[in-house]
């Protein structure tokens, strides 16, 4: 690696990086190295994540078996980038999904490999379920949040972001998240009674994405019962269900899938984010093999074939999914982390438990204090993030893979950086 | 990594990949191993490849420089993925990519870190003109190739990719490419026509995107007098002019970016595929400082920080880009390709030279011959893809490292190729 | 007039008009001649007419006091045809609309004279409300009609009218109607939310544009109640409230704006079909003086000046609308109305009273048996069509000036009629 | 009619009309009584009508033909308003359109009655183009005017009117009109070679609307030969050509449709305006049988059926096109006009002559001196509007009935305005 130019730390990054960097801009240090829930600037400081990439490590930073999967990878000229063309890596990785995740949960799907981004995961799933159905429509939901590019900006819910776009978004019909009115037990009224009424105005949709968590969103768990009757409408009404998995998926509540504990079986579902485990983009679209009606290329991208994703991916299968007790130990941590943040939140008085799993935090009655705490937790060499349409809730996303003592020494800075604002 | 299930090789593509793949479709082969110019089959057949990844491989597959940076990099725990938050590997790449790229060539840009796909970076960048500009349309040309999101489709050609999208697709002006029309002379008298007359129903653009040679859409290269006068266009009526550079840029043409001969100066320009050099995902637009008006985290992406990716970056600009060395070597490798490829043609009878620099192919007068062509040089061991709106044009891009021996063998195959089927 | 050619009744018209004619399908007569509450075919044969012009002739047919008005200024050579140059006719009608309307019920309105249709009415308000709010999107609700050009069309709920539209209909969100859902209480939870919520993906919008009383859409009637909360959300938010009262306006519901007693204030008052009177094509667009935003001829349209329509207007403001007496009779003609249709629809069992006012009916439990009843009442000489999105509802409109022995003739040839079907 | 209010004359108007108002503006004067080429205000005061109510009077104010047939209608009870329903009236106007105008012109069209403005032809045109074809875009001409609803706006040049929307306009695209650029014999390359290319990413439209003269447009005529290339391009294509003759149709050019000498066959034809002769509101689609792929009821309006208008027609086509003579004058007349505005035009300097028959006019070098020259000529007692994207051209549209004398007299008023302006 070249050396270092003499020079402040950051400057260049104020000077030549666009405006739109974000995270740094909270978090004013220049990182190095980082090691499972750790991350360590050049000054030698060292953090704990709690962050975890936005659930890109979902295994924690340079996992070693992952790494050394990746290495071995190296260690011969095999091939790294190759578009679509079939290599041993990807159907090795085909081949472990299947036998790993698959046929376990008896889900029968087929994989579409697509641009190494959630988003273009997601947009992929749109023009699939509008090419089956023929139709243009699909439901989103208040704070869903799917990717920046049009076609997922046109379904993500947060008013900053889709102002980006700089044009109007359509095609979209918005939808009560699980818990969002009070109006307990008639949660799809509406949707039904449109969609059986030709004097309605409103079309029958090509399909429903939705997440079962909503992460970027404020922390917003779905019940599995409300996740049921979802399921349960787009059959009735043969509307295509996509399951966002990107950022909930990978382990991230306890199970490879967030949505397992409902019964329900998707048409299409997402994931990204922590499927290569190492942090190595790589998504993917899961479709029902009846809906597989694509075209040869009639959707691309130049990286939907970075093998060393596919053998990273493969290594977090195997190491990780083999059994279920990985999972197991996720949803001990997951109700420490549970216990921890209600403690918080009771402490607090105004704030409340959000999220399911070890994606979940605290909603706080003003973003003032969201913001504050998170900026006390700095201090206090935590990284937690905000979210929520007004960054009002703190947001906690250690990686699966932290000890039980790592996880509470976070509890506790957490507990302190509450108290510190209050 | 994984044992590999003892199967036939390339049933459980079939099986459980999407129906969207494609060139496994004309590549019935499962590649392993790749070195340079080449790629070899798990059964130990050994392809020479003048496809390179799309434009992703400039340097070559496994290139030895840039894989030792990225092992250097991995031997310790460095970080990989960063989202947005400042670490050593990207302020690297931005001083690098500031002195060596930038400052050499009197270039005042900002770099923004886009999820690292082609697709994402030109969203980027129409978001980004529509805000700055507070206006809609973009005006882009007939057979451009921008991206498969919804954002780059709406200013892509190609119809069944269009289709693909489901719905409509707006905001777009579509404008005849250089040399499309038999309008000598008269190339922008529609455009600056109607953008100065309130009643001809066509809206002032927020910008104009453009390639300098339309990879996909048949290896269409734009003289630099049309791109200078395109430049002195948009400049006079204040529309950002965004310069694709993810296919044709990162030296294919002979320079680093490739549009430096006309001495136009691009309000934004966006880069991909060979810009990591190994591989490795990885996109950025370049802006115009005065155009920065980005709120943070108006755009983001989860995979926007892909350290691996910054350190390979890094390296392939210090060896190759630090003088004009390596780009005379591609200007001669280019007039040997150009050469080889005219005599071809002119053998042929009815087909012509297309293209720039390493970027470049035959245009043959019926889609099935540019198909027949490629299959026939599959058979000979050489990888060429067809592109154009038909598949009409076969398409050649040899790594821009490449010996004159290989080259010529490659050029040899094709003409064997192209005899074949005549 | 020209000579009949000989020919048989109906043929040319078969041959000659296009597929797209409608109510000359149920009843395959050849009207000649009409008055008041009846119309006669060139055989002779009349027939009770309780559906008015589909409301256009709330005064009944060739009125004769409006009649005269018209002949009278017929009588000298006034001028009829003036855009929107200043007329005598004009500002007379102006003076009286001010007299007799606006200032008895204190409105506050400019009057806007648009094309001579309640669609051009309707598509001047949605873009009047655009340009003041500076927003895009329209809040309409189901089942309900405004309008068949592509602005209206696009807030108009029955889908075989907008699937006419032939491309996409965006900008707008449909909500539930009164009494759509069973929520009772919490009819405008769901805008208040997520019009609260930076986050719900969902902007506020220009406008809401209600009807009173649903005509098309299958005779719902609002509560005023829900038309008061309507009110009052659309003020908290500053929200522009648009009152379509084309088809309930006129005196149709027993005052001669459907929602008055509400005591709301709604921002525009689109009307149109009984304005004149007498059947004239006319339209305006009450609109608050703060409203008026327009540029001159922003908006505009060749008949918007058509003086005969003025002069029967007034004629009809002054002989109906001085004082409440007209109004009153109006409201004992519905109660007969209203008891007469109940009783039909008890002996009937499944079917219920619908509407409000003289713009009732009623609804059947099937589409068949509303046709069928619509056809047997045509069979004994009675005029009423169906509506709803299933054409499920029977739908009668006297005129406002029918004694109380020709509308009991009419309830009794409709109770036959359903007698016949059941 | 009931007594004049005791006020000052225009003081309502600006109190409570629509600040929308336009022709009023120019003209500040009350009119009250019109015949034949000329309006006279209550004061007494009269003015010679080169405006013709924007082309819906071409046979003059109160045409004593017209207006007796008119006055005969109403002196029984005949059906007024009928909405599609038969009626003789209308049963009548069939016969003489089909017996005076289409058979001996040989023409094969079908008649669709839409609501009675011009913009409602249109928007029925482009739906039944849309719906026929299952295409979506439709080309526009640029400076085309085709009316203010919003499909019938997305089709029209304007820009100030464009922006009224609101909202974004879709699914066209817009190509030169004859003599907009200088591209001899290349007019219609463009969409030719555009239409064949699968890559251009212009998708072959529904239609192609058209104006034989731009009358809103700044009076620009096209060449029968530009016209007969369209029909032929559109014929190869099989694109819809939509004739929209609302303006320069009913005589205004010499003959009754403005295209007759190219000898096309549109495949739609709108008329509007002066079709029903008297200034009544009147507006139909003309279209070829093969295309009434209309549903009952697709497409409707309430006064639609407006059943003195059908008289009126019919007295027009009875008393002006049984045979060529008064078609015969017109074109005397134009011939006339256009002498005298050419010499005028030559007599300014910068001017030029615009237009075919008695829609002609002068385009001046600024609009601000077309402005001047319109108001220099109200002075006069000469009533002229200004036409073109910035008001440009002033226009003149004597009634088709005028005496030479009269249309001399308004030359020479039109002489001395511009001559007080040079």
């Amino acid at each position: 690696m070249s050396t270092q130019p003499n020079d402040s730390q950051a400057e260049i990054f104020e000077r030549l990086e666009s405006e739109v960097r974000s995270y740094c801009r909270n978090w004013p240090v220049v990182f190095d190295r980082a090691s499972g829930c750790e991350q360590t600037t050049e000054d030698g400081v060292t953090y704990l994540d709690f962050f975890s990439g936005a659930g890109a490590l979902n295994y924690g930073h340079n996992n070693p078996v992952l790494k050394q999967a990746m290495l071995d990878y190296f260690s011969e000229d095999r091939v790294i980038h190759s578009m679509d063309m079939f290599s041993v890596a990807k159907r090795t990785f085909l081949h472990q999904f299947e036998d790993i995740i698959l046929k376990p949960r008896n889900m029968n799907y087929r994989v579409m490999f697509t641009g190494p981004t959630g988003t273009n995961a997601v947009e992929s799933a749109l023009k699939l379920a509008r090419k089956v159905t023929d139709r243009t429509q699909v439901v989103s939901f208040v704070n869903a949040f799917h990717g920046m590019t049009l076609g997922s900006l046109a379904v993500t819910g947060n008013e900053m972001k889709r102002q980006g776009a700089g044009i109007a978004l359509h095609h979209t019909t918005v939808a009560p998240y699980d818990d969002y009115l009070d109006h307990d037990g008639h949660d799809f009224d509406w949707l039904r009674r449109v969609w059986s009424d030709a004097g309605s105005g409103i079309d029958l949709p090509a399909a429903v994405i939705v997440e079962a968590v909503q992460g970027e969103g404020g922390l917003n768990a779905a019940r599995m019962e409300w996740l049921r009757q979802l399921g349960q409408l787009c059959k009735e009404f043969d509307v295509k269900l996509i399951l966002d998995d990107i950022q909930a998926g990978c382990g991230r509540t306890g199970t490879f899938f967030s949505w397992e504990e409902a019964g329900i079986e998707p048409d299409m579902i997402t994931l990204s984010k922590s499927l290569s485990g190492l942090g190595l983009p790589m998504a993917i679209v899961l479709l029902k093999p009846e809906l597989d009606a694509w075209q040869p290329g009639e959707h691309n991208g130049t990286f939907r074939g970075f093998n060393p994703a596919f053998i990273t991916a493969t290594a977090a299968l195997e190491e990780y999914w083999r059994d279920d007790s990985f999972a197991a130990t996720v949803r001990e941590r997951s109700a420490q982390l549970k216990a921890g943040l209600e403690k918080i939140a009771e402490e607090h008085g105004a704030a409340s438990y959000r999220g399911r799993g070890l994606l979940a935090g605290i909603g706080f009655e003003t973003p003032e204090l969201g913001k504050a705490v998170a900026t006390e937790a700095f201090e206090r060499k935590l990284l937690v993030e905000t979210c929520g349409a007004q960054d009002e809730v703190v947001k906690t996303m250690p990686p699966l893979t932290i000890s039980s003592e790592d996880l509470q020494r976070g509890i506790d800075i957490l507990a302190d950086a509450v108290k510190a604002v209050a």
